[in-house]
C-alpha cells in the first residue's frame, strides 16, 4: 500500500490508468469466444488444457458427487457456520429485493398487469485464478434461488474444497471445471457437455469480462465487472476493519485497486 | 400479408430466417462510431450529411424555439389529446414501476438501504427513417420523468410536426436534427454540440443497434431493439383490432415481422 497526497493532479492521473482500454483482452477473448461458438466441446477441451492445464477428457467436465463430498469432510465447521450466516443475509436481502407484481386498469377495459416470473436458468462464473471466490457463490446462487431459478450451473477452472462444501450447502450441485472466456462461451452458446444458460453473472478477468460483452447480444449478462476498484471514505474508524476491506476487494486479481481517503494521516498509517 | 400452415417445418424455417446476424451492420456501426469517437462534431456532420442529407453547420443541430412553436399549431386537437391521454396511461404504468426504497437490519449493527435514485441525463433515439415515432418519445420520456431524470435529450434525423408538439407537450425541450449509428456515438462519447447521456433508450435500425451495442460497454443502453418481431395469438377475437396491432408493429422497419397465429381460418382471412 502507498500513501499519497490527494491532489486533483494525482485523482487524474489514478483515473487515466484505471480507463485504459484492454483491446489485447478484447480480441483474445473474440478469437476463443468464436472458436468455442463453432467447435463446442473440441474448442473447450483444448482452450481448457492450454489455459487451465486441465484434461476435461480424461477427469470428466463436472465435479462428481465424491469430489463433493470428499470437499464437504475436508472444510472445518467453522467455515461452514460462515457460509450459512451470509447465506442468510444475502436471502434476506434478495427477499426484499423481489419486485411485486400488480394489476390495475389506467382506463375501463384496459388492465395492465406486472407479472415477476423467474428466468430458467443461470450460470455462476466464479473466478478460480488464484483461489475459488466462495462469496460469489453466495451472492449469485442465493438471490437466484429466492428468484425461483431452478438450473444453476456455476464454473470454476479449479474449485477449493471451500466452494464445493459451499455448494453443497446451498444446494446448487452442478459445478463445471471450466473458466476463462471459453466458459463464458459455452455458457452462452451451449456445447455437448455444458447447457446454455439464460443469464451469466459474476466477475472475472480482463478475458472473462470482454468475453461476457462479446456474448451478451446473445446471452444475458449481469454486468461486465471489474477490474475493481474499491474506496473507503473515512475522517475516523476501525483500521482493522478498513483495512480488511480494502484487501476483500484487491484480492479480487492483480489489477484491482482499493483506495482510503481519509483527512486523518494518523489513520492512513495505521490502516 | 400472407397465409401459411404452420407446420414444424415453417416455423424453423420463420425462425432460421430472423435469427440471421448482421456483420455488415456490425461493420459499417463500427467505422462511424470510432468515427464520432475520434472526430466528434466534424464527423457527425460529416456523417449525418451524407446518410441524412442534413447539412446542420448551416441549419443547427437543435431543432429551435421557432420551429418547436410553428409545430404545435400545425397538428391537430385530436392528435394533442390523444398523446396527453397515453402519456397518462404511461405515467400510471411508471409510477406503479419505481422500486420503493428500503433499510432494515439484517444483524444487529448491519443495516442494509436500498436508495432509489435518477440517473441524471437520458438520450432518448426516436427512429425518423419513414416517420418520426412519436410514441417512442412517449415510452421513454413519460418513465424518465417520473423518475425525476433531470435532462431528457431526444434525437431524430427529420422531427415531423407531430413529434415536436408532443416533445412540446411533454416538456422534453431539447431535440437534435441527428439519428443513425453516429447520433448514438454522439449521445455516448459527447461531441462539442451533443451532451454525454448516462443511458440510451429508444428502437432504431440495424445500424442503430449495432451502434447501442458497440457503445454499451461505456454508456449504458436499455437493449439491443429489432428488429421487430410481434405475435397474436387467438382463436377469436376482433379482426380490426388484431390487424391494427399487425400493423403498428410492422410499419417500424422494412426488416419488421408481425405474425398471427389461429385455429380459426377464417379469421386468418379476415384479418
Amino acid at each position: 500500500m502507498r500513501i499519497l497526497k490527494l491532489t486533483p493532479r494525482i485523482e487524474k492521473w489514478l483515473l487515466s490508468r484505471r480507463a485504459q482500454r484492454d483491446d489485447e483482452a478484447h480480441s483474445v477473448a473474440s478469437e476463443i469466444v468464436a472458436d468455442v461458438r463453432k467447435r463446442g466441446d473440441f474448442a473447450l477441451f483444448a482452450w481448457t488444457k492450454k489455459l487451465d492445464h486441465l484434461n476435461l477428457a480424461r477427469d470428466g467436465v463436472w465435479i462428481s458427487r465424491k469430489e463433493m463430498r470428499s470437499a464437504e469432510r475436508r472444510v472445518s465447521a467453522e467455515f461452514l457456520s460462515s457460509i450459512k450466516r451470509a447465506a442468510k443475509n444475502v436471502r434476506c436481502v434478495a427477499e426484499k429485493q423481489i419486485p411485486r407484481p400488480w394489476t390495475f386498469e389506467t382506463e375501463p377495459g384496459v388492465r395492465i398487469t406486472q407479472r415477476v416470473s423467474p428466468i430458467e436458468s443461470i450460470g455462476c462464473y466464479i473466478p478460480g485464478g488464484r483461489f475459488s471466490l466462495v462469496s460469489t457463490l453466495v451472492m449469485t446462487a442465493v438471490p437466484a434461488k429466492v428468484a425461483g431459478v431452478s438450473r444453476i450451473v456455476a464454473v470454476c477452472p479449479r474449485p477449493n474444497p471451500e466452494l464445493l462444501a459451499a455448494a453443497g450447502l446451498l444446494g446448487t450441485g452442478e459445478i463445471a471445471r471450466i473458466g476463462g472466456a471459453q466458459a463464458i462461451a459455452a455458457l452462452a452458446y451451449s456445447t455437448k457437455s455444458i447447457p446454455h444458460v439464460e443469464k451469466i453473472f459474476g466477475p472475472g478477468n480482463k478475458y472473462v469480462t470482454a468475453a461476457k460483452q462479446l456474448v451478451s447480444g446473445d446471452c444475458a449478462i449481469d454486468l461486465p465487472a471489474g477490474p475493481t476498484e474499491a474506496i473507503v471514505l473515512a475522517a475516523e474508524g476501525n483500521a482493522r476493519w478498513i483495512a480488511a476491506d480494502l484487501l476483500a476487494q484487491a484480492e479480487h486479481a492483480k489489477d484491482a485497486a482499493s483506495f482510503f481517503v481519509t483527512t486523518s494521516p494518523s489513520l492512513a498509517r495505521e490502516v
